[in-house]
């Protein structure tokens, strides 16, 4: 019975908004004699915007608990919106993450998946996102969408064979790799690490379609000129359907903040940091308001993965979940997420149903009216009943990958764990794989922070979960390995 | 900047709100020719309601990050009030902390603090909360309010000469003692950590002032009860000024919910047992509104201590913090706290300032224009300019006692610990003490989870904590030890 409270206390206090809104619409339609076409308002597919932070924790927003942390763009956000308290990404680290979430796919069926030596592309790899794959980007062209990506990409080993502009987005404007990846030559050992930086450090390019147009990129005004462009994308292309593939370089380390915001959060230099990058949503949600687009765009927050705790004070938190980026336990995979698309989403409900990243394809694509590939196999679902729907979400099942190795699977609130790890070594916590044989079996529902091994009193479970993981393997060719 | 705009977006979703009743108010006025005198509304002092949680943790609501317990409830009482992220308890179990709260002096004054061996009141024992002691109750009655606690009172050692009707309350309905101190003779060993209660294993006495009422008091329709009867102590006090204590007997184990509640919750038997919890603040928050009581009552929310953690799925999470009930972590003492008042408190504002229990004398005082005790050392300040005023707080301190001991010290965001333990042992996890020399120390608002010790780097934070240290001691006057 709470659920629905849930709903309609903060549905009701958003009622008498809609209420005036509703009235003003109304006046100026009486006073203007103009109605907007309904029909017209529906042939036009939305806009999507997908607005991905870097190494940001489950425990990191406000709205997620975090106690020093001010995110309030974000919290309105999700307080218009749909927040989800059960988001995954599809992978630990980086680069499959962002395979997974462009393409629908896991990493592991498009060789994008790495290994356990080699977790993320690097600048001098040979591979990339293999261009058979089909982006969300690639599919909305189809359709005619304007499409961008702004910020760091990560699925190009350095040829690039594989930038964003050759895989379906019009234009780009951003870092090809992580901003730790290209160290100037005075760079110390240890230095991402470190909350003192020197932007002497870095020699990050940046790229505007497949150019450097600066090197060394100054990395304190990132966020604020990904924002610029962002805005200026949403204005420019207020007359047709757009796709904006957001992808912040921040909070990821090494951490910069600009004038503006250095200095001011209690939470620190990566609190500053954060507080950038909801200051930066803020602006998008408002250019969207201002351009009168709000009504047409679903917008979608999270993450790549988790904090990246070895960072110590430079990293973020996964709140109340275990561990973080690099590991299959909760804090590695589970985000922060919030869905927004004002008078299409139900304001203010918190969602407790299944997703994940790799959903946005299904979800992106149906929403524009594209097909969904047949040739190949896909790995997401339409979160459309979540977002607008009857709230039951279509997904039983989450795959945790470590690079090209299956760690664990959930399936409904149980997760089994095949192989445990800590996400990185430390030198107080060096790196420890433990195979599981029986799995570990944890009630995610009751047990977030997976503290109760249940697998003696649950054997049906793991044996139902093992039938999960054989007709999952059934189903897999591994692509080709890029990296 | 980003405090303003915290403060800000939240209001704008509520002006619209506040438009909407100015003018249904207007409205009346313009039918009826009524306007309410402002002069009559501001001679009568506000009711005060104090609604005291038993054992919840940090992270166990909605609005604090957990992500299967439902909250709407408390989530709404947050979005129309004032959520508070440093808002501390005065001990780290229950007897100290309720003695604390009622008197605004630290227990170590008043003999309540308790030792190491006995750290809560028990049954046989002599003492109980000293009658020269002045609590809320006693000091509100002297300006005629009405008085009345529901709810575990745990400040009687069972002589029945320090029970609620001794120390200024007009009635008393609820529990003496925790649900777990008064078991049945077949109550069988370990039972309180069972998430499998059979109600015949208690044989809690549910008085009504000073008189058993019923014996063994039915524990699954305890928080249904004392709910009714907080709304019929409202419905019946609509026309004098009113003080509620409403002191819950759950989340602390033996966890019972009700029907209608039970088997309800993602969370389990302790998600059900909060969320009829949150139902019951839904119902008192409805209740003023129903008795147009709203706008001159101050409700203020929060819990006497953190999560029993050892008692595993039957106890609740700290989120984000260390450790949890009996411990001097953060998860001991940090607890959420939520303050409503409508049109008085500005909605939706989360503050970080310091603020303490211990403060709650000095406020309620305050509010009803009694004067504060000068023979006496009094530890609290008085929230106002948090609440009403320009935000920031008088508090600089928080002390951290564990029984009659000090353990830590807080002053601004940094954090001395001279001796830690686990809150309880366990048997994987037996009680250990670590005495510091020199203290641990913590910066909390970068590093909340108490992860990063500085004492080598700030030894002039520390000499100024050991001052204020040596500043407590040289005040300190013990009053004679109850228990």
């Amino acid at each position: 019975m709470s659920r629905p409270a849930e709903r309609n206390s903060r549905v009701m206090r958003f009622a008498s908004q809609a209420f005036v809104r509703s009235l003003c619409a109304l006046g100026f339609s009486l006073i203007f004699g103009v109605l907007v076409s309904p029909v017209a308002a529906a042939t036009r597919p939305p806009n999507i915007v997908i607005i991905l932070a870097d190494d940001l924790g489950y425990g990191d927003l406000g709205c997620y608990g975090h106690p020093t942390i001010r995110t309030p763009n974000l919290d309105r956000m999700a307080a218009e919106g749909m927040r989800f308290t059960d988001f995954y990404v599809a992978a630990c680290v980086c680069t499959p993450s962002r395979a997974a979430l462009l393409t629908g796919r896991l990493p592991i069926r498009s060789g994008m998946a790495g290994t356990e030596k080699r977790r993320v592309i690097f600048t001098k790899d040979p591979g990339g996102l293999p261009l058979e794959e089909i982006t969300i980007a690639r599919a909305l062209q189809s359709k005619a969408y304007a499409t961008m990506c702004i910020g760091k990409w990560h699925l190009d080993g350095g040829t690039g064979k594989s930038l964003p502009t050759r895989h379906g987005f019009d234009s780009y404007f951003g870092l090809r790799w992580s901003n730790d990846m290209e160290p100037a030559e005075r760079n110390p050992p240890g230095a991402p690490r470190s909350l003192d930086q020197d932007p002497k450090w870095w020699n990050c390019a940046l790229l505007r379609g497949e150019k450097i147009i600066e090197q060394p990129a100054d990395l304190s005004t990132l966020t604020k000129r990904y924002t610029a462009e962002a805005v200026q994308f949403i204005r420019a292309n207020k007359k047709k359907p757009f796709f904006l593939y957001f992808a912040h370089t921040y909070p990821h380390v090494p951490l910069f903040a600009s004038e503006k915001f250095k200095g001011t959060s209690r939470r620190g230099l990566f609190g500053d940091v954060v507080e950038e990058l909801d200051w930066s949503v803020g602006q998008v949600l408002e250019a969207l308001r201002k351009e009168k687009l709000a009504e047409n765009t679903l917008v979608f927050f999270t993450s790549d993965n988790g904090p990246w705790l070895v960072e110590e004070l430079a990293g973020g938190s996964a709140g109340l979940l275990k561990e973080g980026k690099g590991s299959t336990w909760e804090g590695g995979l589970r985000e922060p997420a919030i869905a927004w698309w004002p008078g299409k989403i139900k304001p203010g409900v918190t969602t407790h149903e299944l997703a994940c990243s790799l959903d946005l394809f299904s979800t992106s694509l149906t929403l524009a009216g594209a097909p969904l590939p047949t040739d190949r196999v896909l790995d997401g679902v339409d979160l459309s009943p979540i977002l607008f729907g009857n709230g039951k979400g279509l997904r039983d099942t989450v795959f945790y990958y470590r690079g090209d190795e299956l760690f664990a699977l959930r399936k409904g609130p149980w997760k089994a764990h095949f192989t445990t790890a800590n996400g990185y070594g430390s030198p107080g916590n060096p790196l420890k794989f433990e195979p599981h044989d029986p799995p570990l079996l944890f009630q995610l529902d009751t047990d977030p922070s997976e503290r109760f091994d249940m697998a003696k009193e649950h054997p049906e479970v793991l044996a139902d979960i093992q039938r999960e993981v054989a007709k999952h393997r059934a189903n897999l060719t591994p692509g080709k390995p890029q990296y």
